[in-house]
């Protein structure tokens, strides 16, 4: 059976008009952060390691200790938010895999490796992961403020003191405010990004 | 106004029901390529870098460069498969900024960076991209298998000399034959992955 491509408001809804709020309203239930879970959770990774953790900082408690991480001009429109993401990942993700691999010792493929190489196999999957969650966050009918612009060695000793757990990148979610986007920036041609060979 | 969720089916259809596919039907065209591209390109990366290069392999002689850098269990069912994507990254991502950025010196954030900063910068927002590709072919209607095991070094070495290109992750696409996927591993539970703060 071949499957069709979505309709053309999917499309839209997904990648085509999506785009990066700067400002958002509503509130993010419980509830709603189990199904975007339960959405994000099924996305492919290396050996189905899925390294990604996720913080969902929405308390005033958990604002302060995100705050004075930002880069200025990302500290109003995230203090503001409904929730913010913190996307990391865990080096010790190899812990997991005798139940996320439970059919061979997937863990000595991974845990004589170096710091350096977790890391890279970390990052990878965990960014993998971060895409899932803002296109399932679209999926959902939310809209997403990814963001790099912060400091991770203070996010890691704020949130994952004591941990082999690192902040990978951020994301503001919530119902985004049409007057807070920019006027999409330029993309790169097919030629410029892409070969065929 | 607050948009919904995606009907069931296009939820299955890109998180719920799709699957890792380890033989393909079917061709891929150039203009599904372009189809591909024109949907993944409006994915968000950090200052609009875009940093994603895309090789489509497709051709017997660029199979014959790709087979020998591909782990054992991942040579035959790529060589078999009717295209394989290398997303890979180019370290000299911010030389297109004024293009992505136009408003203000996006290239200066980043052309002073260390080597180790940029391969950060560059494999977090490549892999974004990668997961964005993975999730638009979906939504066209193709199927796919992301890989890691193959050397990187090697599909650099043929695929990428004297720039500063390298490889991040394959992925096979096509038309999915069910027969080839195999029972779907367990996922982390939310409170293995998540914390709400």
């Amino acid at each position: 059976m071949t499957r069709s491509a979505l309709d053309a408001p999917a499309l839209d809804q997904m990648f085509l008009q999506a785009r990066t709020y700067n400002a958002f309203t509503g509130a993010i239930s419980d509830q709603t952060l189990h199904q975007l879970y339960d959405v994000v959770k099924f996305g492919p990774t290396t050996s189905n390691s899925c390294p990604a953790r996720f913080v969902f900082v929405r308390s005033p408690e958990a604002k302060a200790k995100l705050g004075p991480t930002l880069d200025q001009g990302n500290h109003d429109k995230t203090m503001a938010a409904p929730l913010t993401v913190i996307v990391a990942y865990d080096l010790a993700f190899f812990d997991k895999l005798p139940l996320l691999f439970p059919h061979t010792d997937a863990k000595s493929w991974f845990d004589g490796k170096s710091e350096a190489d977790l890391t890279t196999i970390a990052l990878r999957n965990s960014s993998l992961q971060g895409a899932y969650m803002i296109l399932a966050a679209r999926a959902l009918g939310l809209d997403c403020g990814p963001m790099s612009g912060f400091d991770n060695a203070k996010v890691d000793a704020a949130f994952f003191a004591g941990t082999r757990i690192h902040s990978n990148f951020l994301i503001n979610l919530g119902q985004g405010d049409p007057a807070s986007i920019f006027p999409r920036s330029p993309r790169l041609g097919f030629d410029e990004a892409c070969r065929i060979e």
